[in-house]
């Protein structure tokens, strides 16, 4: 039994098996043989075979990245399929290829030369030299892999379970792509607990020790190792009791329904991305969905979902929850989150465009009409009356009032045809600053609001939430995050509508107590956080947590805010 | 003496000679020469001769544009400029020159292809088509013209003084490309006082009568015709008496300060983009400028401007208006306003990305350092007192307490080199919710606020300002940009910091009511708009004033404070 030292990060225990994660590794290529001996055609299919798993793999990497943690952080994936796919790059590589260069050669080469160039640049243009190196080291794994399969380097989102991982760094991308339920946990030689990567891995509830130092090199794959965010350590090899201790503290599920310590309900619900992720929300406790995403349905296909299909998830997900409310979101598409037989037009600012409900009350009309006749009928099935529809990217109460008649419309339609149908409760998401300010009139029309933080602080900040240069404006700890949630959850108050959220702001246990202040009723997040969010609720006193929000609403900057949340030392 | 009848849309009169806009008139070409006979080295010359022609049209229009309307109508430029450049459609064309083609059947050829896919396409990619056609018509007349000039159509940035200007119809692009010192008036067959291109005319108080019909055509080139937007005629050869009473219409300049009925004082100040619009701002009565742009200082050329060439351009303004207060905006680089030298990275949504005072403070600290040097030696010349300062952009009190010091750090600097110099007064734009939110914590350590409503309106409602697809959704009218506005004013109101408002909103007559109630000291505009907006404040109560915004402010949708404000018939 030995002991590290570093930083604690997660504050959770894990033991594990160790596999150090070296995506530097020298990727050795064959020496370059005679251009004559080089089979052109052979190598040219290799070259197209390798972008295809590699399109794969990037893609898989985008959809569980943006289940699990966020649209973010998946974005990155999907400039890493630009480079893969970029044109100039795919003529010059197969020009090399029939000049008798091998494809893993013709690859490296190109790659090596606009790594180069973006290095020369200034600023963050020099950054995507990363993204180039990680797009070339994935071509030259599958390149290299004598057996032809995926890429054979380490698939950080489909590591065995019980896997305690090593790397010297690791990129929020590369932590954004773990398992959680597989990672025992995580320790590097940089970083510290206030990088982005260390954010993320608390938002999965991975236990983390970061900073080790030079000293983690000691440590083997295969060997045995606990994790303890709490005390900042690592242990190898560690003896029984400190092994049972460890597996001691995970979070115990809380089954049942929470309030403050002085009796205030709070609802813990959980945000779900696939009907895969019904079952485990369930059994970590989760009070219900907060926010059923409806993408799923429509993403890597040829054609929309027809009702049925809708229809049948809708119910397994009321099922999943026979005692819970389930809050299905409508598409929400466009922005980030391409549909190619929708069509969608490119657009210079997505982020600014035809997304969300804009898109259902227009363009997308036939496809929000199909998706409410499958809710409408799945309202009226067992479960149903625990049924909520709300709709996204909502900026005027217009569109509510729109949104709510084409509702009663369907549900026309479905009477006249004689078919079982109810209507749900109805919300909307408040993730644009014009919700916030209209939040009083949109709560008076509707059963209830959900704030969704990462957009909405994308939009109060005035900064892409998927651009890392500028990563330290869309924080919701900036005060005027805060006073547009306080504008929000005050608006509603005067109203007989329930505010919950459902952004990633719900899911950090840390600053539970000052959601609780500012008055949301529920809170749905990824459901490994449930237990401790659900645990943190229970030792919030009510009143203090209004105090604390108080406190914080009148803070002029962010660093204020966390002193007031005793969370002084971490940064953006 | 003749009169047909149309709808007034700009309610003024103006006198001057008929120009038909004939847009879509055809180009004919002429037939296509033996391949054999085809100069391909004189032809392929003529394309880039075209093309370099057509692009210093483009950006002039552009520069023009954003000038005199706005980035949102100027963007158009750029996209066109992107089809002109398009890396695919040269070297289609240059392959088919070589083929033996003229450059101008080429040019038809390729341009014809394009237009017909995206005509083939949905929606707003079908709108691309027109874009397309304008480029290649731009192209082809620069090709056709046998004198090798610019482009012989008409140039609606460059029409002879006392135009009336006739069209078929006419966009909103072509509108604001019009002089509005040149043009005496607009009428067209097509349109209602509500199209985009009506409310730019307005904006510009260029005289215009629209939806005449058919009836326009029986007008000739050359004819003399009064537009009287009052009356929503068009008079055909008016007589003295009518031409005398059309030329009495044009509001009288008022040269002096101007408050309320009631004798509340309101600062009238006009925007400015350059070196040229001080001396007509001055004479259209402006009380000062509110918002001088320094963008022209930095864009088309090679590298930045030296300290020397900024100190005496911002001493140029401080002597047009020796009396009154000139606020000079920083460097607002960045989003839609590419600096090649800069070399600015490319961003997934530019208008949430690195923008204005994010890069003053950052990449381009040594810019923002350079300006505020021959800022701080301005505000110790003869008229510098009246010099104010104000931040472009900004979200975060941090931001400008780090720009205060930058400020303490270069009046340090001039000092230690016995560089005469004065800290002019300071002020942050409100352009983000985010600087609405934190309002009062700006005011506290600033002099002033200014409000600009293109982007405080793009961000409120989520919706890219350049993007017509989302046109009905960026307009300072809803009811949730008005709540921001009066967030915004009523902390400035706790302070000792006045607060300004430098969008479009703020030269639009209809609207000065209901500014002068939410409390704003100052309007700043185009300057043709100055002695509109200084009458209607002679004729505004302060009082009746803030109850009308109070009952804007009550009103829960677009519609309703179209109501109040007896707009009625006015469309997104």
């Amino acid at each position: 039994m030995r002991t590290l030292d570093g930083v604690g990060s997660t504050p959770r225990s894990g033991v594990g098996t160790v596999r150090w994660y070296r995506p530097d590794a020298d990727l050795t290529l064959p020496d370059r043989p005679d251009p004559e001996s080089v089979d052109v055609d052979a190598e040219l299919e290799r070259y197209e075979t390798a972008r295809d798993a590699v399109r794969s793999a990037l893609r898989d990497a985008r959809d569980r990245t943006a289940e699990r943690v966020g649209e973010e952080e998946a974005a990155v994936f999907e400039a890493h399929e630009g480079f893969l796919d970029d044109p100039t790059i795919i003529e010059d590589v197969e020009t090399a290829i029939r000049d008798g260069t091998p494809a893993a050669h013709a690859v490296a080469d190109r790659f090596d030369e606009a790594v180069a160039q973006f290095e020369g640049m200034e600023g963050r243009m020099a950054e995507r030299a990363d993204d180039l190196r990680d797009v070339r080291d994935r071509l030259l794994r599958a390149l290299l892999d004598a057996d032809g399969g995926g890429p054979a380097a380490t698939d950080l989102a489909a590591l065995p379970a019980g896997t305690v991982l090593l790397a010297e760094r690791l990129t929020p991308s590369d932590t954004a792509a773990l398992d959680p339920d597989a990672i025992a946990g995580i320790a590097t030689v940089e970083g510290g607990r206030t990088s982005h990567a260390a954010i993320i891995a608390r938002s999965l509830a991975i236990p983390a020790v970061v900073g080790v130092g030079e000293a983690l090199e000691s440590i083997a794959d295969g060997e045995t190792v606990l994790v303890d965010g709490d005390a900042g350590t690592l242990v190898v090899d560690p003896d029984d009791e400190r092994r049972a201790a460890a597996e001691g503290t995970g979070p115990a599920v809380i089954s049942e329904r929470v309030a403050t310590a002085d009796g205030r309900p709070v609802e813990v619900a959980a945000n779900v991305g696939g009907e895969s992720e019904l079952d485990p929300a369930a059994e970590r406790g989760a009070d219900g969905i907060g926010l059923f995403r409806t993408e799923f349905l429509f993403i890597d296909r040829e054609a929309p979902p027809t009702e049925a299909e809708q229809y049948e998830t809708i119910t397994a997900a009321l099922s999943a929850f026979p005692e819970d409310r389930v809050v299905v979101r409508t598409l929400d598409i466009g922005g980030d989150k391409p549909v190619p037989y929708l069509d969608l037009s490119d657009e210079p600012n997505p982020f600014l465009g035809r997304r969300g409900v804009r898109l259902s009350l227009d363009e997308h009309a036939d496809l929000f009409e199909t998706q409410l006749r499958a809710l409408l009928r799945a309202a009226a099935t067992e479960h149903g009356d625990d049924l909520a529809v709300m709709f996204p990217l909502v900026t005027r109460v217009e569109e509510v009032e729109r949104a709510v008649e084409t509702v009663e419309s369907v549900a026309a339609d479905l009477a006249d045809e004689g078919v079982d149908h109810a209507v749900p409760d109805l919300g909307a998401m408040v993730e644009t600053p014009a919700a916030a300010f209209v939040a009083d009139a949109l709560a008076d029309r509707l059963d209830f609001l959900s704030v969704g933080t990462n957009d909405l602080a994308q939009y109060v900040m005035a900064a892409d939430r998927g651009n890392d240069a500028v990563a330290e404006y869309h924080d919701p700890l900036h005060p005027a995050v805060l006073r547009a949630l306080d504008r929000t959850t005050a608006a509603v108050e005067e109203t007989d509508a329930w505010v919950g959220m459902c952004g990633e702001m719900a899911g950090d246990p840390a600053l539970t107590e000052l959601l609780v202040g500012l008055g949301f009723d529920e809170l749905s997040m990824s459901a490994v956080t449930v237990p401790d969010v659900k645990r943190r609720i229970r030792e919030v006193d009510a009143d203090a947590a209004a105090s604390l929000a108080i406190d914080a609403l009148a803070c002029e900057t962010r660093g204020e805010v966390l002193d007031v949340l005793g969370l002084d030392d971490r940064e953006g």
